[in-house]
């Protein structure tokens, strides 16, 4: 085997940022266990047709074909999920006579896309997914509840600052049928361009592509800038005068979600309703949720998800859900790369046991083997070099504990950091908590968790 | 979407299922992290040529193609791995430069084999694998440690009795070398047909394919049916009066690996060498392990691994590993359709809080957050049906109290399969133990875990 590059998009991390990526799934995992979310995998591939069955292709599914296929023999028919929606959806379809609905479910797992990898944008990359569905309805207050218990995981990970930024499809239909513009669906979509263009250059799209008038546009574009970290945006959307049964159902749900959401002492995530947030997929139908990350602009969202009265349909049931997804990799890989984020060692080990000489392996195994029983992580040194040579091997993999087996049986165990070394016990000595396991440092963030 | 029907060789597991697997995963993980294993996840993809590297074609391979492909232009030059060893080569190379050696990894992750599904034998599959590698050369001493700890990893599950095979390549090559076989190589892989041919078949191809006379022949198969539960297969070997100094080193390492893995009280998990196991694939050069279940010998191994003197090189620097891999997917999948092994409840709830009315929703989610915040898994009901279908509502989910809030403020909470009910409080009512998160349940076993 020759040397190997890289390949472009599909980022591996290092045994150190492992330690980073595997403590936020757990305490992702951990808080959707809290709220009754239970964990599901999916396979990874799906048959093409169920790949594109949203009339979708521009994701760069990638398919499968055997290496081994018959030559003119026919292919797999089968491609690599792009995202967990589209897998999940099938799999209620596909085992809803043994769920019970409303059924809430957790999912974290790579997914992959063919595009161009830029930073934040890889063609593996993982995903958290929460979601709720029901079996053809679905209350309301589920948007609240799915929503809030992404803020409480998130808010639970070592990260920059976040923000929810909700909005409501119903309102913002309401508001243009309301309003008279003829081409609401044009309307959303041209409004959905606010992040790329200038508000005159939507103006004027929304005259000719959605047949609004200048002042219907105008008041579509003062609608788009109300911003407000509570639910004061109801009163500034009132205060515009159009009034339809939709914006009312609009603006009590987006009130509802901005106000459960934003209730609690929270870290580092902030909620606000933005009424510019309109997600460019086609399926949502109520709430819409974008999240971003401080000082991570570029990245663009680095999550969002919303309601869709139809996650899924067999033609004689219709299965509505609401869920949001955090890009794992996405924010995790450039937090890493910029050393916002690092693991506090690259091993499990917080002891090393050192070896005095290679006839008394067996002692030293002893002594691990002792500490393991109590849960203490060790490993006991590869060869019996130099106590020195064993204290640096400690060294270069972080490990902080070098234990060492005394000639008369007694034990001594030293923190290579302080260079203190004490008289210990393999039958009772454990280290600090802080010093059990590899911890998440968040440098330049107010603090750290496991 | 219209109805699915499950897809052949990708299992898929329901949600109590789910929990099984999940708390394999996590003993596993466990075990090897005590051990000082490292954690690390490669991408799915590799490079056709690094797939193929050891001219490898027999795997069926799974090609990627992008499914938008220009016409005529070049392909991916990707297919999906087909094991955990492979891709670890790659990234032991890749990343060298900023690994420790020796270095001590698990890796728990799917691989895909386009092969033809049956029990046991599934085109997506999760494998937990755990090697120690090393720069140039790595001691002898890690094959026994790293059969130890899978040893121990396995012995912790709650499994029917798994059973450890060994042997050593050493031994066999430098027996049949000590006994003149002219061709050593095609005689290892016929005695390795022993499990599919009768015995004097296998004669018949030694002295034809190997060269072998048949006195030769006959002495590969004595040595062949050696098997023993402890090291007492050495004078047994030595009985056949075969002298070569790589058998001596064989029976020495293999005494060595068979003394260090039966020692220590086990629960079901036993230790053999078995003089018969070579293994097919032919990097192996010294210890080699296959691993066995009761009750499920159709499923042929469960597990396997052992040492290989060049797992990957870059021309300059040769990286010797031992290590064992065990078949997630392939124990556990026919565990779980018989029913050995099953989930205590489908979801992660122990309580679920009933609603008076949709009203009083907030003092249940007060209720919820009282308990989460002493870590008790719990949800609140979806909407608020008469009692009786909210306690058969928990009764569907396996949940197995339900809250109910008070009017005047006070609270009760009852066990539903017991139908006690009890004055408790929010603030420091927790469910036993066992009843916290859902458990593995083993039927038919001696014992259930967590």
């Amino acid at each position: 085997m020759p040397k190997h590059q890289p390949l472009s998009g599909f980022p591996e991390l290092l045994p150190a940022d492992r330690v980073v990526e595997r403590a936020v799934v757990a305490s992702l995992s951990d808080t959707f266990e809290l709220h009754g979310f239970t964990n599901v995998e999916t396979r990874a591939v799906e048959p093409v047709e169920v790949l594109l069955g949203k009339g979708e292709t521009s994701k760069e599914v990638y398919l499968l074909e055997r290496l081994q296929q018959e030559e003119g023999g026919a292919g797999t028919g089968l491609g690599l999920h792009f995202d967990l929606t589209v897998p999940f959806a099938r799999y209620v379809l596909e085992h809803a006579g043994h769920l019970e609905f409303p059924f809430r479910r957790y999912q974290v797992q790579p997914a992959w896309r063919g595009e161009r990898p830029q930073e934040g944008r890889y063609r593996q990359f993982t995903q958290a997914d929460v979601d709720v569905v029901g079996k053809g309805e679905l209350p309301f207050h589920h948007d609240v509840e799915v929503m809030r218990v992404m803020v409480e995981a998130l808010d639970a990970l070592p990260l920059p600052a976040l923000s929810f930024q909700f909005n409501n499809r119903k309102l913002i239909q309401g508001f243009y049928q309301g309003l008279g513009v003829p081409d609401v669906v044009a309307a959303i979509r041209t409004v959905d361009k606010l992040d790329k263009l200038p508000a005159d250059e939507v103006a004027r799209l929304l005259v000719a592509d959605a047949g609004a008038t200048p002042e219907q546009a105008q008041r579509c574009l003062d609608l788009a800038t109300i911003r407000t970290a509570d639910t004061s945006f109801v009163a500034r959307v009132r205060a515009l005068g159009v009034a339809d049964p939709l914006l009312d159902e609009g603006l009590a749900e987006l009130e509802a979600v901005v106000a459960g959401c934003a209730a609690g002492e929270r870290r580092h995530v902030t909620v606000e309703a933005d009424l510019r947030i309109a997600r460019g997929l086609d399926y949502y139908t109520g709430t819409v949720v974008e999240i971003f990350m401080a000082g991570y602009e570029r990245l663009k969202s680095v999550g969002g998800g919303g309601r869709y009265d139809a996650l899924a349909s067999d033609g004689r049931t219709t299965y509505p859900g609401v869920g949001v997804s955090f890009g794992v990799s996405r924010s995790l890989v450039p937090l890493l790369a910029d050393g916002v984020l690092a693991g506090s060692r690259p091993v499990p080990s917080a002891v090393l046991v050192a070896l005095a000489d290679e006839d008394s392996r067996h002692a030293s195994d002893a002594v691990a083997a002792s500490l393991r029983a109590r849960r203490v992580p060790c490993e006991v040194a590869a060869s019996a070099q130099k106590f020195g040579k064993q204290i640096r091997y400690a060294e270069r993999r972080g490990i902080p504990y070098v234990w060492f087996p005394q000639a008369d049986g007694t034990h001594q165990v030293k923190d290579i950091r302080s260079g203190e070394q004490v008289d210990a016990d393999p039958a009772t000595w454990t280290p600090p908590p802080a010093d059990l396991r590899p911890q998440v440092v968040a440098v330049n963030l107010e603090e750290t968790t496991p």
